[in-house]
Order: C-alpha cells, then structure tokens, then sequence
C-alpha cells in the first residue's frame, strides 16, 4: 500500500517550503504508508510561462492522488488578461469546501496550555470568491457589480464541519462570524443555516457543543484583545480570509500557521502564509507553516500518530529558540530550520 | 452668528456618551460660535418602539444643522422585518461619503511623536453596504445574493479625500486597501481610481503623496505586526468598516476611536464603538470617542483651535491615567472621565 501524494510548490517561496514538507513525510516511519510523491504544476509563474495558471493535467492528477499540498501563488500586481488564481480553482473544482486554520501558540513548558488555541474553519467556496463581477457604464463613470453567494448547502456543510471539529476540542465551543446587521438576507442565512446544524442533523450528536456568534468588525476586534475567547470560528469565505490572517499575526508569524483544504473525498494541506516575493529565492523562508499543513493533512486522512510526531518536532524546534528563520527574529536558512525538525522526528 | 448641532445618541450607550460630548462642547469657549442642540431620535430601540428606526424628521432636521453627532446603534440579534440600520441609511441620505476614522495612541511624553498615528478612510456608501440582496430556492435550499457595488465615482472622491489629509500629514503616505487578487473588476476598479485620483485632479497638488497598496487580508496582519507603516489607508466601505476596529485594539480600547461622516456639505462626528448593550445604562461607559469625534467634527468646519483644545484635554486625562472607565483598567464612571476633561480644558 502506498500514499500518493500531490506536489505544487507554485510560486515564490512555495518551491522553497514544500520540498521541505515533502522530506519531513519522507522522515516518517511505519506510521503512514510509503509515500510516493508526483510533482505538479500551477501558479502565476507557469501562467506567464504558458498562459495556463492551472493545467488541466494538474486538476485530472490530483483526482488520482491521496492527498496534495500546496505552497503558495504569487498575485499579479496589476490585472492581467485571462489570469485567474489557480488556488481558488483548485478549491472549486476539487470542491474543497473547508478551509481549516488551527491557530495555536506554543507554550513555554511542553505540558502548558498554548494561550492561543483556536480554528478558523473558513468557507471555501463561495462568497464573493464565486468572482462574479460585471462592469458597466454609468452616469457618472465605470461601475463595478460582484455577486456574494451564500448558500444553504455550503453553509450547513461548513457549519457541520465547524461541530465536528469542536466535538473534538475540550471547550467545544464554535462561534459564528457574520455581518447580518448590514447583510441580513446572505449573513442572516449563513448564521442561521450554522446555529440551525445540530436540529437539522438532529441525532443529538452536538449537544455538548455550546454556539456563539460575533459580528466580523468586533469579532476581528476581540481577537486582538482577548483571544482566549474563541475555540472553533466558522465563516464565510473573505471573513475567514482576513480573521486567519488577523490570528495569525497573534502567534508570531505566518510563517507558521497550516491549513488544509478539505472536501468529503480529499484533503490539501498549504500554509497560509503567501508566495512572499520579497524574500523568494533566498533559502530563508519559514518552513514550518508547510510542515504542519503536511501533518494536518495526515491527521486529516487518519494518521494521527504520524501527525503528532510532526507537530511535536515543530513544537520543540520553537520552543529550543536556537534555529529560527528571520520571521521568527531567528538567522537560520530553511535547510536549517528542515534539518532541526528532521533531528526530532 | 450660533453652530447648530443635530444630537443623536440613538441605542445603548449612545445614550450616555453623546450627552458628555455635548458638555464638551458646551465648555468651550469664544474658539466656536455659541451651540444650539437639537435633539434628534433614531435607533433600533426607537423603531421597537414606533416601527421607524430612522424618522423622516430627523433627516430633514438634519439639513437645517451646521453639523451632527451621532451615538450608535444596537443591532437586532435576530432579523427583525422592516427594520434597517439607521446609521447606514444616514450616511447615504446626506451622502456622507467618507467615513475618517484617525487611529492614534497617546505618547507617555506629550513631546514624543505616538507609536502609532494612522488615519483609516472608509468610502461608506456603497461596497456591499447597498444592501442589495435577493433570496431564492435552489435545487439544494436556499441561495441568498448580495450585491457589492463599487463606482468610479465614489472611489475617485474617497480617493481625493484620501490624498487631501495625507497632505496635511508629515508622512504624506496613502496605502490602498483591495483584495484585486480576488476581486479583479470590483476591487481592481477601486484600486485603479484611487492610484489614478493624482493624474486626474491635474494640478500637481499631490505629486509630494507617496502611494502604497495592500491586500486586504495581509493588510490586517501587518497591521498588527508593524503598525508604523501606514499613514492613510483607504479602503472600500466592509474593508474599511473592519481595518477600524482592527486599529481600534491596538491603541486599547474602542472607546477612545473617534470618526467623522464626511460629505461636500455636511459633517456626522460618530465614536467607532457600538452600542455595547453589556455595558448600557451602568453609567460606566468610555465618553473620550464621543468627545474626540466631537472634536474631530469641528475640525472638519475649521474650528482647528477648539480641536485641538480638546483633543489635548483628553490625551491629558488618558497620560495621567487616574481617571479611566473599566474598558481602559479604570474604575471610573461616564460623568467622572468627562469632569477631568472638562476640568483640562
Ligand atoms: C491568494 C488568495 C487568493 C488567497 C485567498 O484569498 O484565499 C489567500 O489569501 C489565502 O488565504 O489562501
Ligand atoms: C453598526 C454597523 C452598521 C456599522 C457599520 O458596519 O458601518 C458599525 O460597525 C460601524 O463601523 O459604524
């Protein structure tokens, strides 16, 4: 039996970390199947190359791997004819419908409690990442219409992803984000589909999960000043977009915050973290972020043991200090910062 | 010659914190004709009340003032029919296109230059704050539809106002807020207008601005990372809406925001913070946002010198920190934190 995994390191600094996640798999033992890796293509960089951001071979491969990670696309400064971002496709037509970003921190003593703990689970497919947008000609000038999409099908599916995630989680909260004071029609769907979610599956099955809501502006507020309050927050699409980011920058750098993609039939690990053209091609990016998105994949599929050896070598090499990138305030290359989680493994 | 003043404390502690601005206001001195208030109602706990949330008559008592201060409004936590938020009708009502909202935190030396000294100015007409939004049945449930519309014409004038407060700034710097990455037409249009607002006014006026651009989601990250590198950010209306508060938890606390609803002809001063129902009619809520948007409006009509008056009364009150409500780790009242500032001026 083997494991097929999916490489598309994309651009900039995503050719750097995902060969990184790639040897951190290689390091692992009897916890997980032979890995066997094919390597594919996308991004803004093939797109100037080739005109295609995402070669069809690349989606039709994918569908006869396991599981994939992704490293990052680079965004074109300006608009640039017949580009569209591939990662965004890939969500679609892969129907990755949850985007999950576990936040932590990690504490000074290994048997502390982080001070951060929580998940963004982020819608993946709608909103107004359905790029519907018209431009026209009015009195007064261009005038530029994008449609939001909200529907009941994929809020209830997010929501019950969002339930199952807390069920698992010791404080078993999930909070829903939302602007239905302005957005009554789409978010007042989107939050009631959510809060609707265990009746609607009503095997009793989330009883024990406790349901809050916040409104987007003060919810981004609240996780500055106090983040301890959230434990599961599910949202539409750009919301969970920009709380992710906001999380992020809580727990040091987004250099080490992982996600995954995940639909009912795959699974796509990527870090949140960018193409970071800046520091591209300097042998300096974090990979940490990509490390963790390899082993969030692999719990994902089942693989817990594996993924919590990986996690626990991340955790060490944080919080040792000693070999850090320069994100982290650290001087240490990516080969280094590899090398030191490949030691703990 | 009298400076008439619409008052509109509207819901929570609206209540509580309009009427300390007014006494601010009211112990000025020859710096601003002499006041004349008009008590105006609006609000969600008036439309509870009388099924109008936003009277007529407040609107046209409106066009008969030189300038207002509105309080803040609680939203419904379920939908209720026929209500709508009153704030953001106002705001398009007067076409109050503009939504300054300064974020600056207080130096420990009244000499020092602050840590942190940004102006966040938020188009606020349009965006997805049109409010257009249809519901319909699809062959899984339901499929709500809003409508994000971003004009030429409103981007070029937020845009200008953008460009015009950088000039009186020493950094001179606008940073534009978009996620074109995504949003190709909509936010591409925003982001093109404003880049292009220099070349079109045509006089040479702001070739000292520097402009930047950011992407919604890194914006917010770097926001909290490294504050120091904005200066003016314009965004389009929810981008706007959600980077305020965001900048509002790094000075610490909401209540110290302060903002103005600016158009061609008229001028709103509004605290960024909400109604904060929690807190409501205990007296203890913060009243400095209200008075620095109190003193922000005057400065908007070219009252510079009474401005300035009160804004250094309360920095004054929050440097010697002897007298601050609970959101600032005070254990005064409302009526306590305005007696100091009204003592300072
Ligand atoms: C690159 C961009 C399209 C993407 C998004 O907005 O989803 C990124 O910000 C992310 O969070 O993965
Ligand atoms: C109350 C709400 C409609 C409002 C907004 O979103 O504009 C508020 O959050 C604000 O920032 O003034």
């Amino acid at each position: 039996q083997k494991l097929k995994i999916g490489l598309i390191p994309a651009d900039g600094i995503g050719q750097e970390v995902i060969p990184a996640a790639r040897a951190a798999i290689e390091a692992l033992g009897s916890e997980i199947p032979k890995p066997e890796f094919v390597d594919l293509a996308a991004g803004f960089e093939l797109f100037s190359a080739s005109g295609e951001a995402l070669p069809e071979e690349t989606v039709q491969a994918l569908k006869d791997c396991d599981c994939a990670l992704f490293g990052a696309v680079s965004s074109p400064v300006n608009k640039v004819a017949g580009y569209s971002s591939p990662i965004v496709a890939l969500r679609k037509r892969l129907d990755l419908y949850a985007n999950v970003r576990p936040v932590i921190s990690v504490a000074a003593n290994p048997e502390d409690k982080p001070d951060i703990d929580l998940v963004v689970v982020r819608e993946n497919t709608e909103c107004l990442y359905v790029k519907q947008e018209t431009m026209s000609i009015g009195e007064h000038g261009k005038e530029a219409r994008a449609t939001r999409l909200i529907t009941e099908r994929a809020s209830h599916r997010i929501g019950k992803m969002a339930f199952e995630i807390a069920l698992g989680r010791p404080r078993k909260q999930v909070t829903v984000i939302h602007k239905s004071n302005v957005l009554s029609v789409t978010d007042g769907l989107f939050r009631d589909t959510v809060r609707a979610v265990p009746r609607v599956v009503g095997d009793g099955r989330y009883d024990s999960v406790k349901i809050e809501e916040q409104i987007v502006d003060s919810a981004v507020y609240r996780l500055f000043r106090e983040p301890q309050i959230y434990d599961v927050m599910v949202a539409p699409n750009l919301y969970g977009d920009i709380i992710s980011d906001a999380a992020a920058a809580l727990v040091g750098s987004l250099g080490l915050v992982p996600s995954v993609n995940a639909g009912d039939n795959f699974v796509m690990g990527e870090p949140v973290h960018g193409s970071a053209p800046d520091i591209a091609g300097r042998g300096i990016a974090n990979p940490l972020a990509s490390i963790r998105s390899a082993a969030l994949m692999l719990r994902h599929l089942g693989y817990a043991a594996a993924a919590d050896k990986m996690d626990k070598a991340v955790d060490q090499v944080i919080r040792e200090g000693q070999v850090l990138t320069p994100d982290l305030g650290g001087k240490s290359k990516t080969t280094e910062v590899l090398d030191a989680v490949l030691k703990r493994l």
